[in-house]
């Protein structure tokens, strides 16, 4: 066991917490055995949960912390009055090293600023993205930035691309990940000057990924590739738009196989089969928003997902911190910097 | 019947022309007996067809062009080649008044180019915009810009919103439409620059639209507002992310009807139902790209839609040329810069 398998986790965040921020420890130890877990928050209340799941009780520690941070608070009050929080103290405990990553399904504006203060940005990284896996036709994907930048340059978008690819590499186990700039067209001179010139960067770079180009909103659930980079402002509204979609879908769907008693008749043959499609689009196997780009791992769970969602968010933590990517970002990162191609300046042919 | 119900149909442009084309517009005088079509294009071929539709032919009248823009070909070179095409003659034909509105199934930024350059803007009018409208939860909406301006500021949303208000009150029957600025997230402090002062000038302005304020990408779906407001490349990256979902679903249903035996005879025995459902969000429904915002109508199909299809984006130009759509425009333009509201400027309170 080491030091990066220790989890910190935020039991006092999310709708449903600290019950299935337990529970979903306890799940998640079954595909990584050698996990250990800081469990911060209320003694009382953690430990009345954890009496029913003893081999998690030994491989966890209690983390006392009296304050929870609402789901509605401002991320600039959070700051102020989060000192004795669970979300602070778990993030604080990546900083000490007492931790090697940190999950929480509290407050994602609050985590966003606290885990922003507290770890800050690895080396050479400007701005900390927001990363999450998708469904799409060929299997799945993984888009960022989800909202944490809201104007972003070409080389902010090269290193959303960079950091994108060390987690497909990490977690999903790609060994070269195409890339996409997301865009309105998929020519090259579709665009504006940022997300143009963050394409030539990309091109002639000898980074460990595939750059594919540009890419338009279809190709996101298409697969067409398995990074998909964008500024947070589109990113946000493209991965809201999908998830809204998925609802209008499953919304009309529903209320069709309830418009007879045939259609209430096939719904119970395809049963099975349409069990299987929910388990494909299922919200919580890709449940986890990463903030990609700080010193040491931190994944955001829904705030209102199970013990199953919040253990898909734990295994995502736990694969970037066993995998080692905030080595690979780092490494990636210098490849780009150190001369080969100038960050801040035009591309090199 | 006045001029303001004629229409220059582009007989030659898209996949299945002028096939779809002359059966779109024999569908489409179903719902609009007052009607009159040019069709333009080439004149053998264009007249095989039309014997098959004698009313049609008795309201048509057959204008010759022997040149076709290539679907593929760049906007710079059909504006230099394409004089005598049948696209341009048809958009010619709005500009002497010979006809109030043109559709055209051919390429999207050779139209964009030519209505541009022939029509030009509506006086006070900045850019033209592209609108569509899309299936809800809660019935249909309409949003823009979809890719004609990929920069925007506050003047060009404020401007985006009359013209998607007016085109809600022209084409759906409505008397007051929401509008909502596309933002990633709905407080006041979101956003960028742009879009806050938007919002601003649509909060004090008085026009005949109820401004709902910021909407994320999950509410387009939702049906929160009549009308979606975006920057050209936000609201091109929503389109197509939401036809994409679209394409996801409808592609897992499929595979989920083909499993087992017993999916196949659900399938059958729901297949009344689901066939409802797939009329509910029928692309040919939505059909009709509009570009907003020039001295006339101008409607954009869909290359590969069938009959039905095109005849719905006939509806829309139909719809817009006589509920007086560019009227409305130049009237609500004038309550917000005549001094009401600077435009240009900060708002006044």
């Amino acid at each position: 066991m080491t030091a990066s398998q220790v989890l910190a986790l935020d039991a006092m965040g999310g709708d449903r917490a600290p019950g299935i921020v337990v529970a979903g420890a306890n799940l998640a130890m079954k595909r990584f055995p050698d996990a250990r877990f800081r469990l911060v928050g209320k003694p009382d209340r953690i430990g009345k949960i954890l009496r029913r799941f003893p081999k998690l009780a030994n491989v966890s520690e209690v983390v006392p912390a009296d304050v929870v941070i609402e789901s509605d608070m401002k991320p600039s009050l959070a700051l102020r009055r989060g000192a004795g929080s669970s979300m602070k103290i778990a993030i604080d405990d990546v900083r000490s090293g007492r931790a090697a990553g940190v999950v929480s399904a509290g407050n994602t504006g609050a985590m966003m600023a606290m885990a922003k203060l507290v770890l800050r940005t690895l080396p050479g990284i400007r701005r900390p993205a927001i990363a999450s896996t998708y469904p799409t036709l060929r299997g799945q994907s993984v888009m960022l930035d989800l909202g944490a930048n809201i104007e972003c340059d070409a080389d902010d978008l090269v290193q959303f691309a960079i950091m994108g690819a060390a987690f497909a590499r990490s977690v999903q186990g790609l060994r070269e990940p195409t890339v996409g700039l997301l865009n309105v067209g998929s020519e090259e001179a579709k665009g504006h000057g940022e997300i143009r010139r963050a394409a030539e960067i990309l091109k002639s770079s000898s980074l460990p990924l595939r750059f594919h180009g540009f890419i338009e909103g279809n190709d996101i659930t298409e697969g067409t590739v398995d990074v998909v980079v964008a500024d947070g402002f589109s990113g946000n509204i493209a991965l809201k738009t999908f998830e809204g979609t998925a609802n209008l879908y499953t919304g009309f769907l529903r209320a069709t196989f309830r418009r007879s008693v045939f259609s209430k008749l096939g719904y119970l043959l395809a049963r099975p089969a349409l069990m299987a499609l929910k388990n494909r689009v299922d919200p919580r196997r890709y449940n986890g928003g990463m903030f990609l780009g700080l010193n040491g791992v931190a994944v955001k769970s829904h705030g209102g997902t199970d013990a199953r969602g919040f253990a898909n968010a734990i295994g995502f933590a736990l694969d970037m911190m066993t995998e080692g990517f905030n080595d690979k970002v780092i490494l990636d990162l210098r490849n780009v910097t150190d001369g080969t191609i100038p960050l801040g300046g035009a591309a090199t042919k």
